[in-house]
């Protein structure tokens, strides 16, 4: 299963939490594709959900409850929105280097950290620990997320996925029987599991 | 519960389809309150879901789809979108003069039309001869619609809903021990049923 998301989604974060029990138990395994929000809403002439009238209210209480709801920690960080490069990037080496297990352990260990004990992940020193602390070479993490083959990596990936429909975070396309099919959203995990066990309908 | 609704709205007309059994699963009557999304937006800024570009091809699909996973017929609308004031202020006036089952009925008699037959009920005409196949007086609904009583009514409840927050369709609000929940999206009903059984959380 593709998950496409931004570190900066508080609802990919929930998302990117719960994903791998779902993918196990339907045998699946996941590729990570963190993306830049920023660059396709500017495509797309969407905006951040916090930033409009009355929703953005609605956005921030409602990402706290559905935490709360799903058993996950979660406080609105201090810093919002944020670049997220540095992560993004990071994250596509470590799943070339070492697969989609240890990307998930990164994934996650960068959402909790944001999300949950309001580092600032905008800041590639912030990065680069949370890795050393997931046991991975943070030097050469480093070294990785400031070549030109991971910068252009990042782009290519949000072309890709937008060539693909991607609009939004998180945003996940299952292969089927019957070709591919795409949910957006956290609240659209019962469809993906309804798709996972019965395929289209 | 106080639901909130444009008439022009697939997830509204998904979620006017299954509130009823979710209300009387716990007890809770429902108020019907038919809104212009158009209005709101003008104010919040927002726009039609199916205008964005990739969200909407993707809501299109997902309308379909989510509709087939509930059991429900829909087919998008030829005439979309449409405004909806006749059909609303007809609500209003049923729920007045018969109370919330009757409006009940009305709601789903004419979402039905619309998502379910290609109706247009932006035609007045049309919402009258639904209003007569649900039994109720059509003369007396023309008649009601008309006045500045139902016109005025209309733009109160849609000031008093954007008051209480309300940005899109459907929206939910749930009186509960502790104060009132809000709730936006078909997706959330199972937020809904989680408050109606534990209270917040």
């Amino acid at each position: 299963m593709d998950f496409y998301f931004d570190f900066v989604s508080p609802y990919g974060y929930l998302a990117a939490m719960k994903i791998e029990a779902l993918a196990e138990k339907h045998g699946r395994s996941i590729v990570w594709h963190p993306l830049l929000l920023g660059v396709i809403f500017k495509s797309t002439g969407a905006q951040p959900l916090v930033n409009y009238p009355l929703k953005g209210d609605y956005a921030r209480h409602d990402m706290a409850r559905t935490a709360r709801i799903h058993g996950l920690p979660f406080q609105f960080p201090s810093n919002f929105p944020i670049a997220t490069q540095a992560a993004a990037r990071a994250t596509y080496y470590v799943q070339d280097q070492l697969g989609s297990v240890a990307a998930a352990r990164f994934v996650k260990a960068v959402y909790g950290a944001y999300f949950g004990d309001d580092v600032h992940i905008g800041e590639p020193d912030n990065v680069l620990k949370i890795a050393g602390d997931c046991g991975l070479d943070a030097e050469a993490v480093a070294q990785a997320i400031s070549t030109d083959e991971y910068k252009n990596r990042l782009k290519t990936e949000i072309e890709q996925a937008m060539a693909r429909g991607v609009f939004g975070s998180p945003f996940v396309i299952v292969e089927g029987k019957d070709g591919t099919e795409s949910f957006w959203g956290f609240d659209h995990f019962y469809q993906i599991e309804h798709f996972l066990q019965h395929g289209r309908i």
